[in-house]
């Protein structure tokens, strides 16, 4: 397979123009744009450019809204909703993003509930910016059945992504961004294609007995990382990134898909706190940064976050990569 | 051993006395002797009467304020923060409690810090008592370092417990409480007194390699449960329940300890959510227990709680068993 090389304005570009010409209108572009930009240049291929053929599939199809208009209503002083308006969720977080700031700022503690929103993207895209800002931020979201719960063999939870940010001093935040399953659904596909064998406790197949064989997986179902105590967390994320806010369950989300390959119509939260508002305002920093250097005292152990920092060096400099054969895709769907 | 049995009512004053005993006033103890005693209703001995003692020796050596008076105040309109005063956490947590979820009806969401505890209970009852009252919670506290982050060989986390409760219906709440450590440190320390070999995963030796010996893990560290997701979990939990709310990281609450096996000063937070707050008022609760129905379709699976709400029946009929030599070794802390 060749690559190519882009410039990360390049890949804006690539991806702006095949989302206008798919049917959105500029500010849905430019939004949904820069998320893939930010995914490649940190090495995210898998939620780059990777994922944009298949938007165009439901932009196409009409399943996408590309010219949505978020709505932002405060329900409740530490609460705003964000409706989506159907489209992807890029636009909902750009025009929210200052609302919610403000909230944790006012209030210490806030939450952003996103309602009829197309969430296909990492998630640490939706809470680094926040801690870029000084604020402690959480995000879930739910997608549609694929774990099974503790004690299960059939699909039930999402892959439920959980991300977390914390501000550091003189460095970008630390944070993570994770699936409940124990191996993202990705790169099973990709062992599938590349006919790879798993490791053991990744998932069983349709007939509920464990497998190492990939399509076995696909076929029956993803265990949560860390047995109950991961299905504990990928019931929390459903709790909170559904039922909290009146949007679809994972089931649902499944149920109503139309198998189109391209993203799902659901909803997410992020919920943003504020340190310096909880009585420590002049010592947290240095404080934390005490316990990431004793963290990092530690020969093998990384804060969660560098080495996507570190990616994001590389990518600055020297631009990123992508298959000749996707860039080409992706041309020809800009054009037709 | 042989075990005696008593009522629930028995186990209370047995608790009540011992700790007025030893240097309580009468709200610390009876908060700390409620505390025990919905333990051992629920099935947790290792949280409840077992962990008498070492309060007691802390007690009088006057690590721990048995006369402590909590004192509330509000940081942010989301933020309330409850300096414990150097006591044992329960009673700062039923004299804030009103205060907590007052502030998540009116906000939507608002956070409890809780400062200068000594915490050695379950988590669980901190945040089931808020979903009985109709909210979501969300719990988390740190402990001494026991726990290697993910890469790393040497104990850096607490054992830091997450606890969730979701309101139901018309049954118990959903409740999970689980430490971030792939076995309980009391599990372990059992293995080790009955000489039982450990599952693989569970730590290391000193030395920073794998072990199924439980001493060598005790001398060792234990991992986090699920490999690096687990460790994203628990630095989690070190922000929140330390750095946010300028309480001891792990490591600190470590060097801090006096090393007489009971208690450590330190910190916790709960989040509580309104449900009502988040624009389906009217659906919530029938939306859930749809996906709770779908969840309890599947053999093998339980909702988190069920468990120990089935033992809370069994307790509250038939009364618990303690071991003799325990209720012995109570007694005599009781009247020396």
């Amino acid at each position: 397979m060749t690559d190519i090389n882009l410039t990360l304005k390049e890949v804006r570009r690539l991806a702006f123009d095949c989302l206008l010409a798919n049917g959105c209108d500029q500010a849905n572009a430019e939004a949904a744009a820069d998320n893939i930009t930010m995914a490649e240049r940190d090495g995210y291929q898998s939620h780059g450019l990777f994922r944009l053929p298949a938007f165009v599939v439901s932009l196409r199809n009409g399943k996408v809204n590309g010219k949505a208009v978020p709505k932002i209503d405060t329900l409740a002083p530490g609460v705003i909703r964000i409706n989506g308006d159907k489209g992807i969720v890029a636009l909902a977080h750009q025009r929210s993003r200052k609302a919610l700031i403000n909230r944790a700022r006012e209030q210490g503690i806030a939450i952003a509930a996103l309602t009829d929103i197309f969430h296909m993207a990492a998630l640490w895209p939706d809470v680094e910016p926040l801690a870029e800002q000084g604020l402690c931020a959480i995000a879930m979201t739910s997608s549609r059945s694929f774990v099974a719960p503790a004690g299960g063999v059939r699909p039930l939870f999402g892959t439920n992504p959980l991300a977390f940010a914390w501000p550091r001093k003189d460095a970008p935040p630390v944070v993570f961004d994770q699936a409940v399953s124990v191996m993202a659904r990705g790169e099973v596909q990709i062992a599938a294609r590349d006919d790879h064998a798993l490791p053991a406790g990744v998932g069983l197949d349709a007939g509920g007995n464990p497998t190492t064989d990939p399509q076995a997986v696909l076929d029956g179902v993803m265990l949560p990382f860390g047995g109950y105590k991961g299905s504990s967390i990928a019931l929390m994320v459903e709790m909170l990134a559904a039922g909290l806010i009146g949007q679809p369950f994972s089931p649902e989300i499944s149920a109503a898909s139309n198998n189109d390959g391209g993203p799902e119509l659901g909803g997410q939260v992020i919920i943003a706190l504020d340190p310096d508002r909880f009585g420590d305002k002049e010592g947290w920093r240095d404080h934390c940064e005490s316990f990431f250097e004793e963290m990092l005292s530690q020969d093998g152990v990384r804060l969660p976050g560098q080495r996507r920092h570190a990616q994001r060096e590389t990518a600055l400099a020297n631009g990123i990569e992508i298959p000749e054969t996707l860039h080409k895709e992706i041309l020809d769907l800009s054009s037709a």
